[in-house]
Parts: structure tokens; sequence; C-alpha cells
């Protein structure tokens, strides 16, 4: 087992012979030497994970794609037959029903090996708000594990599991993983079905998925996500169906002076300026932003209604018996009574007006940059003053729901101090993978290890470029590409050329009767009866590539067209009827080689096309 | 001046050498007959509307749609200058910015007369709770006129003005202008801006429009709908460009027995079984659906905690001053105080589970047609009970806004005592378009007088539609047809249907290997050897377009089709090589009449066959 079990290193060595007992046995190893009896609340016997392993058949990372892989969930989801204790003993439960998030990790091979410690009723974010031994930093036994999500950021940092499920509110997801140098992934609110997850604010809750690497919690994160239609929150969002390359263009922002906070710590102000160079590499300089309307929701959220669901989501056990709750917990959630319906209503009231400030930022920028949280916090420094510094680690991630935006927080470069300083991404709703393909780059250039092991990030690809979020990919290959006579109507359009690449090699290429311009077809023909022809992938908006598309005169058309570098964009092609009177043009591969060709002279064909079939 | 003002009755006389100055000097000359107090709360002076009818220039209906048509605004929208006064003086306040919505129509070349009057608060259905004078319902001055808009539905029925608009949050867009034989259009939520509206459930607010003819309702409501970004419930919903075409296979619902409520008057129960024979000539026979869903989300508002909005909007005036109000509204938002912000969360999570439930509907039926209100109620029977029977006027109508859908409230078939029985159309948001493509025919159908005029309805021309200026005709030929399982896909992008129309005779079908679902390819072949398809045209937006055709697979594209009305729009294409494991289906002419032929039995292909092509 390697020192951290990331998925594809787990199944490579399922795939050189090793079997899962022995990381079950070496989970439980690692979990002894430990010993911090604070993480899991319950904990499967070993036994129980070596069953399970065995039910899973032979190797089949295929229809399996988490076969083998260890993994926790927070003590708010539910697990049919183990008790949902939301780290309140007095409120537990046991249900006869998986959550569906975690029945699918459960149906794609994923091994449960327990359920973990939390600020009890995932108020908080600090994870010492349990009535249990609270777990220990993973780093630093000094700070505060983060929570609320604290057992499952602990188990991932140590390497006990390859991912673990938390979820995240106002910001559960993000503080912990930061806090214990592993990634969090916050999903899109709707995303994953939040059916068998004890509300904390109904309205903004969402289940997230800490892991050692982005790639891990990313394909988690697609493993869990789809509509749910009996689970009223539950919204029909674009997955992403693979990791993204990185749009070129990309816009992105960072606080600007005004709007960064590090508690006064230079360390950690320094952490995240290491961090931009790293960003600057990436993606060019960002631009500062303001982030005023993000800063009045977090303060919304504290000061205001939002506390009255998680009184309406415990309200027999705090009506009839308040003592089973944890003082402080007790303390924050009672002041719910103070608010009228009315309140509620003008809260939501601000919230839409506070939306609509903060939407404008997405005009101007793809992704917002941000420190995880101010500064890492102390154990000691939090007895002090439990509520403040709670609200202190979440400054960069309460505003985050309420807005509708899904972040990812990646480990950063630590301070000088070895402490750790994450960054996390956010950017509006459904763009999910854009966050993971900055968001691996970024992590993989930080140069830090996974959680508490010394295995470094692997170093993600840097694919070919590919559209935008809400872009569409044309393939072109005729009197559109680059310099020829229509290029012009794709640049019109504000058209971004990505790049240059051909065909699979089931195309012929014809010469249309007709023009100026000249125009070629495309065709598709059966396997082995084509040959690979030259195109150039450009990206429009919608609106771009509707009216593009309703320009096109027959026997042109739009399908899809499949390309060498395993792509299939939407391209130009030819009716089968419309090349009855137009001339196979396939030897030469490209049109813009015919053309050259042709323009050579019709006098001395053969000396011109010798050369340009020469040359490539 | 015609009896009853349509806006093209207006134009025509215009056109025709009319001046505004005479129809202006007829609208007040009738108010004076008229001799009701109650209908305007700021009536503004002749000579006023006058000089703005000057200010028009000369006659312009196409830079003016709406020059020199008189109109009125609900005295709960702004108008710059005059008050604002919610029927509660102590209340009232001067604006200075008049509310986009009534500014658009301004700027259309609309002359505004005056404010009228309204359930105090916009917060009844009745139009009694007033402390002004009620408007008397223009029928039947023993029947209450309907509210809360109740003075701008009486100003249309008299004819005194085409077109006044009003607010709907539970009904009060509707109710009225069943009560008093006009049309009333509740669009879709959030698209018209409601600012410069003085909420009454903020989350549930829209301004709505009554008019004599759905035409005219429909082109008012164009002219105001659009995205506003200063007002945070503003939506970019697809708004239509023009009339829409009825799509054929248009799914139609009406209340199953147990869900019809008349209040025990069989004279409405047999009103509306005779719209019912109206619907069934125009769409076939409807589907009876159960509204459960409907009657509980009902429930959920008069129980629940959306009164408490209410509260919110007045709350300093309620909470120094509540004698200002009317007894009733005061009685009525007083209960607010009984809700904390946890039942506020309560109510909300109860309603994110209903509209799951309601939701199901629409994927059986596209339209729900229902009575208005069950039974029309007197001013004398409301004095006895005026709360309940205030509820029971909402029925029908009070669940719409909760379950974000549109609707239109059509004049039906009067029952026999004379007395009105309007129809109201509901369908999911967006689909404005196609209620006002079935409620003009519905409406013409009923052949009841507009208003209290002797005037006719014009029957709703049914020529041949074609896309808009800055829309895409698009052809599709199978699974996108209408009632097909992908024709959600249009719909959902807010795609109209224009027309039914066959192709050229230069084309094969093929039924395409996969699914589901099913799906057909449409291939040009030379002159001769094709048949002619049966094809729907649908209209898009460049951006709508260009998602649609991008997520289109292989082996299918698009391309342009040849239709036999002589039109070229975009339409699907199949690969010739994708056509190689599928088989010709041309013989159908049809992919509709091809699934019927399957669905009636692989056993019997030939009889099924013979049958389904007879009925064709």
């Amino acid at each position: 087992m390697p020192p951290f079990p990331t998925i594809s290193a787990l199944h490579a060595a399922y795939a050189s012979g090793l079997g899962p007992r022995e990381v079950l046995a070496e989970t439980y190893r690692r979990l002894a030497v430990i010993d911090d009896p604070g993480i899991f609340l319950t904990l499967l016997p070993e036994a129980e994970t070596f069953a399970a392993a065995v039910a899973l058949g032979p190797f089949d990372p295929i229809k399996k794609p988490l076969w083998g892989v260890p993994f926790a969930v927070k003590d708010n989801l539910d697990v049919a037959g183990l008790p949902t204790t939301a780290a309140c003993p007095d409120f537990a439960f046991v249900p006869s029903e998986t959550a569906p998030c975690v029945a699918r990790l459960l149906a794609a091979g994923a091994i449960l090996i327990g359920k973990t410690n939390l600020d009890q009723f995932a108020t908080g974010l600090v994870g010492l708000r349990t009535i249990h031994p609270a777990p220990r930093n993973a780093l630093n036994a000094d700070l505060v594990p983060g929570g609320s999500s604290s057992g499952s950021a602990v188990a991932v940092a140590h390497g006990l599991v390859a991912f673990a499920l938390g979820t995240d509110t106002a910001g559960s997801g993000r503080v912990p993983a930061g806090l214990n140098n592993v990634v969090g992934l916050k999903p899109s609110l709707g995303s994953v079905s939040s059916r068998g997850l004890l509300p904390a604010c109904r309205t903004l809750d969402t289940v997230s998925v800490f892991a050692g690497t982005v790639a891990d919690a990313d394909r988690v994160f697609r493993i869990m996500a789809g509509y749910d239609a009996a689970d009223p929150y539950s919204r029909a969002l674009p997955v992403p169906t693979q990791p993204a390359g990185l749009p070129p263009g990309l816009r992105v922002g960072i606080p600007d002076g005004a709007s960064l906070r590090f508690g006064g710590d230079p360390l950690s102000e320094a952490a995240f300026a290491a961090g931009l160079d790293d960003l600057a590499a990436l993606t060019g300089r960002p631009d500062a932003v303001v982030l005023a309307p993000m800063f009045a929701t977090a303060a919304l959220l504290y000061d205001g209604p939002w506390v009255a669901e998680r009184y309406q989501a415990i309200r027999p056990l705090i009506e009839t018996s308040p003592q089973s709750l944890h003082p402080t917990t007790r303390a924050v959630i009672g002041r719910a009574t103070a608010f009228t319906a009315a309140d509620a209503f003008a809260g939501l009231y601000q919230l839409a007006e506070l939306r609509r400030a903060a939407d404008a930022l997405w005009e101007y920028i793809d992704v917002l940059v941000v420190p995880t949280y101010p500064r890492p916090v102390t154990c000691a420094e939090l007895e002090v003053d439990p509520i403040g510094l709670n609200s202190e680690l979440g400054t960069y991630t309460n505003f985050v729901n309420l807005l509708d935006l899904c972040a990812l927080a990646v480990p950063g470069r630590f301070r000088t101090d070895g402490l750790p300083a994450g960054l996390t991404l956010i950017a509006p709703r459904g763009r999910d993978g854009l966050l993971a393909a900055l968001g691996a780059r970024l992590h993989a250039a930080a140069g830090v290890p996974i959680g508490t092991s010394g295995e470094s990030v692997p170093v993600s690809e840097a694919g070919p470029a590919s559209a935008g979020p809400d872009e569409i990919e044309l393939a072109v290959i005729g009197a559109h590409l680059s310099g020829l006579p229509l290029n012009h109507e794709l640049t019109g359009l504000g058209a971004r050329f990505l790049r240059a690449v051909e065909t699979q090699a089931d195309y012929r290429l014809y010469a249309l009767p007709g023009g100026p311009p000249l125009r070629p077809g495309l065709l598709r023909v059966a396997a082995g009866a084509g040959a690979a022809i030259a195109a150039e992938v450009w990206a429009l908006s919608p609106a771009a590539f509707g009216r593009f598309v309703a320009a096109i005169p027959a026997p042109l058309g739009i399908g899809t067209l499949r390309l060498a570098d395993g792509t299939s964009p939407k391209g130009f092609l030819v009716e089968a009827e419309g090349i009855a009177s137009g001339t196979d043009i396939t030897r030469y591969g490209s049109w813009r080689r015919y053309l050259a060709v042709q323009s050579a002279g019709a006098d001395r064909p053969a000396a011109a096309e010798r050369q340009f079939l020469h040359v490539a």
C-alpha cells in the first residue's frame, strides 16, 4: 500500500497483485499507530471490511471504478444499520436506508471503514464542538482540526482512507481540508442528492469530498452526482464527464487589497502571495476584485435568520431536551428563536439583492481564488474565543453556498513556519469541472506533499486547449480555416482558435461546384475507406454558434466530427447527395493544400502537388 | 371609437383618420356614464391625457406599437408624480420613478388614464377590501368585482381602456378577469420586472395584464417582458416574440372528478363542461388529472408562513399604526406574528416537496385547464363570510405562483343564468406563449362578447407562423416532435412551435439503431428517389439553437431542409454512413406513424400498419 492511497495508486497496486485485505489491514494498522480516538464515531470491525472486499469479486476497475478503495463518511450521513449521531448521542437513530450518495460509492466498489466525528450538528468550522474527544489536526496537534467535517479531513490527511465524505453549508468541507493539507471539493448545490443527509441549513447544505488529490475528489464527485427526483433540492446541473483541460484565456480574480483578510498574520499573507505566483504562471496575471457583496452575504448568514434552519432540523430535541446539546452548539442554534417569519423573508430578500450584486463579478472573471481561511487557529486560542475565531475561519467560505457557487479547496504552499495555508477556487454553479482543471494544476504547482504523507502530488497533464464552460467547439475544414476567405465569419462572431488537429481516418473530402468562395465537403465513410483530413477547432458562444449554423448553405451542415485527438466536436459535414457533382480531393488531406496546388497553376500541377505532399 | 377598444381596432381607426383626442374624450364620456367612483383612485385630468397624446407625434404603430392606446395601472405600481396608495391613504407616497413595466408601455405610446382601486395591499380576491367605494362588478352589481386588481378588471370590462395592469400573487390577476368577462394574463414569475411594484409576497408577486382579447394581453406582456438586472427576482426567461401556433398533439389536462370544486353550484359546473367541449374540439379529448399537490400547496399558502411576506412589506405601518388598515386586511396580515423564522423555513421545505410532486404532472400534460373560480360570489354572501368565500374564489389560482407556473384566464361560456364562468390555462414557467396560442382559440370558441360590450372576440388568425427577426427556424422530424420523448429539449430552451409541414419529396427516413429514445435519420436523396416526410418547424433564439445543435449526437446533424411549403429552414439530417445499420421506413411518411405501428404490436404488423395509415 502506497504511503498515500490515491485511487490510481491503489488500483495500480491491485493490478500488480496486492489484495484488498492487505490494504484494509494497513488502514487499521495506521489507525492504531495514529492513536487518535477522535476521528471515528463508528469504526467498522476490520473483519467486516474484509468481508465487503471479498464480496466485490475480482478486481474490475472498469465496472467498479472505486474497487477496493477505503473511504469514510461523516456521521451526519445515513448508512443503513449504523447509527447517525451528528455527534449528539441523544439524537442518534439507526437509519434503514443508505444515503444515495453513499450507496453510489458502495456500488462503485468503495469500502466503508467508518463514520467520522464532526462539530455537533455540523454547526461550526473548528472541529472542537463535539462531546467526544475531538480529532487532532493531522499536521500539528496545536491547531484546531477544522470542522465541521473534522474526522473526515483528518482521516484522509493520515492516508487512512483514499477519500471521505463531508458536508458543507458554510465551509465545513473546505476549512478542515485546508487545515489538514488535503483537497476539499464542495460541489454546486443540488448536484449530489442530499437525501440521507441530516440537514444543517437545508437550503444551503451539500455533500462534499475530501481526498488527497483533485483528480480523486473529482472522480468521487462525478460518481455521486446526478439528479434525484426524490430530493426536492436536487437540480439537473451539468456534471463534467472527465477531467477538463484548462481553457485558454481563463479569467482569474483574486481579492483586492481591501478584501484580503489574514487576521493580522503576515506568514499567511506571504503564503498566499507565493500561491499567486504559481497561479500567474498557469493563467497569467489575475485581476483584483472587490469582495464586498461576498462579505455582506457572510454577515447576513451570521446575523440573519438562517440559523432557524438549524433549529428547525433538530426542533423537537432542542425544544424538549436542550441539555443534550454541546453548550456552544446550543448557544449558537438557540439564537434562532429571536427571528420571526417576517425576519426570515426579509433575510431572503436581502440575499436575493446580494446575489444579484455578486453575480456581476462573473461577467469579469471565470474563477475567484482566495485563501481557504485567513490564518490557522490554535486550540488554545479557540478556547478563549470559541465563536469569534470560528467566524474568522469562515471568512472566505461562508458566502459560497448562499451565493450558489461551487468551490474547491486545494493545499497551497506552506507558511514559512510550516503551518498549512490552502487556496480555494470559487466559480458559479455548474462550473465544478473548471475548478477541478485549475485546482489540479495549482495543487501540483505548490509542490506540497499529500496530507501527512511524503508523497508528492502527481503533475497534472496539460491537455490541448478546449472550449470554456459556456462555449461550443466547432471544427472547420474548408473556407473557414485561418487565413481563408470565410475565416472572418468566425472571428466576426468572436470565435476563438483552440487547436489544429486532423480528423480520424474515416472521411473523404470533396471540392464542391460553385463559388467563390470555393468550398469543400467532408463526408464520413466506412472505416478504412477514408483518410485523415486537416481541421481547426474553434470555440464560440452558444448564440454565435447558433447564428453561424443558421447561415450555412446546403448541401453543407453541422454534425459531430471524430478527431484524431480523441475529441468529438461539432463540425462541417456535407450531405451525401451534395457531392454528386463534386470532385474527390481526399488525397490532399487538407483543403489548404488543395487550394495551394490549384493556385500554383494548372500548367504545372504535378510539381506543385509533389512539393506540398512532401512538406506534409 | 369601437365599442370595445382593442389595440388593432384602435389602430385601424387611427389609420383611417380618427384622432387620439376623440378616443380619450370617449373614454372620459364612458366613465361619466358608468358613474362608478370605485374604479379609479387617481384619475388623470382629461387635458393631461390629451397632452400626452399630442406628445406622441404622428401615428406610428411600428415604432410605437401602443400608439394612442389608453390604459390604467393598479395603484400598487409606481408612476412618477402620482401617489402609490395600495388603497391605504396612511401608507401613500409619491414615487419619483415610474415602474419599468409601466415605463415600457408609455415608451410604446400607451396613454395612462389613471390608477385603479384594489383590495388593500393587494390582499384579497374579492375587491371589497378597500376603504374607498369598491368598484362595481361590470356585468352584475350583485357580484363582487373580484380582486385584488378590481379596478383594473372593471375598467377594461367597460371598454374604458384597452388594457390595464394588475398584479397577481394568489389570483389577483385572474379572479377579477373571470368575474368581469375579460382576459387576465399572469406571466411567469420574473418575466416582467417587479421594480416599482409594492410587494404583497415578494417571492410570489408578478405584474399581470387585463385586456379584451388574448392577443392584446399577449402583446402588452411582450412589450413589458425582459430581464432586469436591478430586480433580484427578475429571471432571464424566454419571451415569445409573436403569437404562436398551436402545436399539434398538445396534451391538455383537466381536473379529475375528485379535484373539481364548484362550491356546490351546478350552473358553474355545467358552464365548465360546455367549455370542455370547445376545448376538445381544439385539442382533442383532455386527460383528467389529480390536483392533490396543487390543493396541498394552496393550503400551505393559506395556513403557512407566506403571510409574513405581506407583514414585512408594510411592517413599520402595521407595527406603529394598525388602525390605518382595513379591518379584514389587518386581521389577515396580523396572523403573520404567529410564525417564527423556523416556521418560515419549514414552509419553504414543504413547498419544495410539493413542487417536486406537482412537477410530475407536466410529464403527462402540457397545459392544465381549470375553472377560473368555483362559482361567482355575491357581495351579500361575502359580507357574511369575508374570509372563507375569499379562499373559495382562489381554489384554482392560489397554487400557481407557489408552483412557479404561468396562467391565462379567458372568458368562457356564460352560465345559463348569465353569470360569468371563466377558464384558466396553466403551464410551467416560460410557456406563456403556448397559453396565449390556446387561450386565444378557446376565447374565440366560447362566442362571448368582450367585457360588457356587444363586440365579439376576433377569431384568431391560424396562418402559418414563421420565426421572428432574431429567431432561427428548426425543422424536426423525430423524437423532438410534439409529444415525443425529446420534445422537452425544445420547450426547455424556450422554442416555440410554428407549423406542421412535410418535406419536399426528396428524402428517405431511417429508423436508427440504439435508444431509447428511438431516433430516425432523414437523408436527402436524388430527385424522384425519395418521399415527403412529416416535420414540425420550431423557432429558437440563436443561443438556444446553438446549444441545441451542440447537443445533437452523431450520426445526426443539422443541415438545410427543403419543405413542401417552399421554406428551407435548418433541420435534422443524418450522415449517410450513419444509416448503414438503420431500417428504411420511408413508406410510413412520418416518424410518429412509424412509432404507432411499432407500438401496435410486432405480431400483427400488417393489420396495424394498415389501420394507422388509414387513420392518417
